[in-house]
């Protein structure tokens, strides 16, 4: 393990993005990405994730000097068209003219198409509850998940984020997969002979087992909470697919590039309480969330993330990712 | 059992809830929600309930004659004022107004306010649906559910619906509670003294039980899937409650009067696909939606009441039910 204070893991994702064909904006807004991940403790969506950024731009699957355009689609609407860059420059380039429409309109939403993303969402609906709003957003993936009852991989991984504003100043969040676990933490267990949790998935024969390796062989992963995660699932693909015109995850799949960031769609929505509820509607949040700050047992979703945020490094950074990004 | 046809189902309900102090629409428009849920098979929505909306206009907790208004508070957003009145005409008011904004603006919502509730969601959302778009509502309730890690009820069981239009003309529409299973079916099992399944819920002492007796004594249900449940369970009090300016669950049990429908608020957004995607969305979702309904175990959310609704009556009906309603 390396120390690395946040500047040296931006300053070394930036580098390594401009070393592989980045221009200096798209290179910047992934860094941000990059670093903001390992500020807060998610190592998985951290520097880790940088080899596969620079084989997206190696097999020319993503479009590192993307120039994503806005377009105003109907008055409460935007799109954004990205190029096939990385999403996070496409979502940058959303913040501005989004909370301006939610704030003008009362609820707007954003669908950012031709992206390539391989980030979490909180940094998207942190955003915009930065700015007072309420965010919202979704994206499907590749095929991992069965839809409950079924045996075939149709559903991404596909993760939905929430972000509310605190009357601190701060904000509330929470991001998380409809799988029962993440794609990488199947790897992870697999790798070290971990059992994953009941209910992760199923074999390539569709019997329900607890090893990794047996739901990467040729079996599937399931949604949490049954049939009802596969119906919050079934919802992402909609939103992020057919709702904003872009492809459903069995549709990404048939043009991805293995290992690199998923093409597709996100959906992004934004809504202004300040216009919905009234004044008073930050006093009042905290009268929930407060119920459960003080509740024994009980945290606020994204309570650890925020915390690790506070410390603002240094962080620890294995030694294999520094060498297989020093390769790059 | 009786067998009644759904003219027969609604003629009961519209004279029983006139006899009690509803006006003509409000009686016409909570006995079209009952009949509704009889024909698509939910019993534990249908005639079953009438004696507890009964029971709300008799303790004058809920206004028989409420005239519910339509004010827009900002250019995408309207709010509906329930007068304390039942959700069911606050709904059919809202209607008009939200499909012509969603259709105006591409994406628009509502927040109804004031409302007693005590039907599913799955009406509302399939009523954008079959004007062509996209539905999405949540709901809070009074606490039974605690948050992830707590052992205090907190949450409403609350529900969220989702409903996407088809080719067909048909929708595809789910409506689930963010508990693992809903409260009128603990208490049927506690009554029946089947156990509950794994996770529903805690004791009294806090320890995880599958006696719905113990759940309902002093303890607490769970969220579906964990902490994902609760986050989401979170979600919606947010949206239904501050986000609208309504109360949040903890809040409507301070004044609720037990045994009556909820009083509370719901959120409701509409979004217009052939704005947001384009002209093809129709044809793009049947893609998806047939690679499940082809998929050998899985099948769409909401197949089995469409199923039903098909059959349209006649249904069977409990004599006990109909006791108690010839009672009222």
């Amino acid at each position: 393990m390396a120390k690395m204070t946040l500047d040296e893991i931006y300053a070394l994702s930036e580098k390594t993005l401009m070393d592989n064909g980045c221009d200096a904006p798209n290179a910047a807004a992934v860094s941000r990405t990059i670093t903001a991940a390992e500020r807060d403790g998610s190592q998985s969506h951290g520097i880790f994730r940088l080899p596969a950024y620079i084989k997206g731009l190696r097999e020319g699957d993503a479009n590192g000097t993307a120039d994503p355009t806005i377009e105003q689609v109907a008055p409460s609407v935007i799109k954004v068209h990205g190029q096939e860059g990385f999403a996070p420059l496409a979502l940058e380039r959303a913040k501005n003219p989004l909370v301006k429409l939610a704030k003008d309109q009362g609820i707007a939403m954003c669908g950012l198409t031709r992206i390539r993303h391989f980030a979490a969402l909180w940094p998207e609906v942190e955003m915009l509850a930065e700015q007072g709003l309420v965010g919202f957003a979704v994206t499907a993936a590749v095929p991992y998940v069965a839809p409950a009852g079924g045996r075939e991989a149709l559903f991404g991984t596909n993760p939905m984020a929430f972000a509310w504003p605190r009357e601190s100043g701060g904000v509330l969040a929470f991001d998380q997969a409809a799988s029962v676990i993440a794609r990488g933490d199947v790897m992870i267990h697999a790798r070290d002979g971990h059992p994953v949790p009941e209910g992760t998935g199923l074999d390539k024969e569709g019997n329900p087992t607890t090893d990794g390796a047996a739901i990467l062989d040729g079996g599937v992963q399931l949604a949490f909470g049954g049939y009802k995660g596969s119906a919050i699932a079934l919802m992402i693909e909609l939103m992020a697919g057919a709702m904003i015109g872009e492809v459903f995850s069995f549709e990404a799949k048939e043009t991805a590039v293995p290992g690199c960031p998923f093409n597709g769609g996100e959906f992004l929505m934004a809504i202004d309480p300040s216009k919905t509820a009234g004044a008073n509607f930050l006093a009042h949040g905290e009268k929930l969330l407060g119920k459960i700050e003080n509740m024994e047992g009980a945290r606020l979703p994204g309570a650890r993330r925020h915390a690790n945020r506070a410390k603002g490094g240094p962080v620890d950074v294995s030694d294999k990712i520094l060498e297989a990004v020093a390769a790059l």
